[in-house]
């Protein structure tokens, strides 16, 4: 048996087969034709899937699809994806014309989710949490190996939690939403607030200009001992720290995965969470703690994950 | 077919046979003797619950409790229990010697969820967030009919998600909890704090000393336009409404059930709270909208609650 994910993305459309251990025999992409519009897109979709697979053979057991956006995972509707332009696409409907097989969506942070925790670094574990430290902060739950997308499968908004109250604005309307704390904007944004205000950081070293500044400017400094990047390593972990021990009292997981470019400090930002979440987990003696991982899937969680929506159907 | 719900509290053990409609028939209670220790307190229960029915009656499907403190449900034990003074108690295995029905146990806070959502404000629902709002903040979170108390029962610690880094200190070592915010508690410590600025409110007519204040003296006085109680009102529900919107873009619920004491405020308090949130739901257009209810069970809502774990156990 073996599905075929698909990952959905603004500048390209990724396909691969899957098998049942979620490793990759085969895949394709293509351009994501946005000026093409959504029935252009489908037929592309279509195409690569049939490029991959035979739909009358019986081992095809159906398609996932991981799509940005809202999505009505239930009805196979993309309701809004912004970047593709797509308002109320019947996904789902639209493709089975083209290959008429099962067929699953959800929400890109989900699928990456289910692929961490079915296939990848939280494959040992059940209940877990994924969230993803990009431009935003998004999210996944896993509850006994199923994801739970909330409501009208509109929940699991991870970022857009409160972590002050009328803190840093966020891109949602609120403030102190743990995005505008935990994602790489806002990492970006206190590196170089640390540096204008410390002109000797060797920060100025890593980045020349504000302009050069990214993700990985307080990090490696802090490494050599620079005080101000020091200072913004803490408080990133701190808030994201924070963010995390709340996930924990509400679904107390084996496992918080983290994504995303800054999990390329690996050990260094992991070992930083665990000593900052281990004396806070909230409870008495014998609450269960949670363990601290970065994704390993990589650029193959949307593919992988997303085949994880057909397998986890017929567990 | 009924069961018998249990309530233990610390003054004293509620019992009633609840009908498959959440209706008591018939109620009884003990003094809830913490010094006799655990093993006289099951032997009161298993007296007080076969006062109440007949275990050969086959019509007696089974016994639920509600307990304060930290439960393993899946076990029956009760974790810890503080105000009982009790640790590791196997109470379902020891109560089943004494009266051998199905017997199911969970956090007192879950309990009340449930029997709000299986037969009182929220029967209309099936996904519902239940926080209550007393000397703590509890909680308790129901997921398509069902009680999802995270993971090895431990989880749906509401009270505890962060909503102030660096906040008020809360009981439970971190701070800017929830319960720092959001409990009776801190509505009479932002109370009297409002009282001590301005010695003209009409807050110390209400409460001549501060001894005098309780959760209703700020919502009285701002009813009748004081200003310095407007400000705590306004405070308490910004706090509570930025708390349930955390809950609504992490699990999408078709409603938030508010129980405690400063429900009593009723329309007053949800109007606020509605106003509030509504222009701060996540996401994009269509994204659903929850409602705001008070619970309505009452002192009945740990008795009915209990007799739903068994009852939902059979669905």
């Amino acid at each position: 048996m073996y599905c075929i994910g698909v990952d959905i993305g603004g500048m390209s459309i990724k396909a691969g087969v899957v098998d049942t251990h979620g490793n990759i025999l085969k895949k394709g992409r293509v351009v994501t034709d946005v000026d093409g519009g959504a029935r252009k897109i489908i037929a592309d979709i279509g195409e690569l899937v049939l490029s991959l697979a035979d739909p009358e053979d019986k081992d095809f057991a159906g398609i996932g699809i991981g799509c940005p956006g809202a999505i009505s995972s239930a009805t196979g509707v993309v309701d809004h994806a912004f970047n593709l332009n797509w308002h109320n696409v019947a996904l789902a409907k639209e493709l089975a014309r083209i290959v008429d097989k099962p067929i699953k969506i959800s929400n890109d942070a989900n699928v990456a989710a289910l692929g961490e925790t079915m296939f990848g670094i939280g494959k040992q574990y059940k209940d877990t949490i994924f969230i993803t430290l990009g431009t935003g902060v998004g999210g996944g739950i896993i509850i006994d190996g199923k994801l739970y997308e909330g409501g009208e499968s509109k929940g699991a908004e991870l970022g857009h939690m409160v972590l002050v109250v009328d803190g840093e604005p966020c891109t949602c309307g609120r403030k102190g939403c743990m995005e505008a704390y935990c994602s790489a904007s806002a990492l970006i944004r206190e590196t170089k607030k640390a540096m204008e205000a410390d002109k000797n950081s060797s920060m100025w070293k890593f980045s020349p200009t504000l302009d050069d500044v990214d993700g990985r400017t307080a990090f490696e400094c802090s490494k050599s001992g620079d005080v101000a990047a020091n200072a913004v390593v803490d408080y990133f972990v701190k808030y994201l720290g924070e963010g995390m021990l709340n996930f924990a009292n509400i679904f107390r997981p084996q496992a918080i995965i983290l994504g995303g470019g800054v999990c390329a400090q690996g050990d260094y930002l992991i070992g930083k969470l665990k000593r900052y979440c281990a004396d806070r987990n909230y409870g008495f003696a014998g609450t269960p703690e949670f363990d601290i991982l970065t994704a390993e899937l990589g650029n193959d969680a949307g593919i992988i994950g997303a085949a994880g929506l057909i397998y986890a159907e017929r567990k």
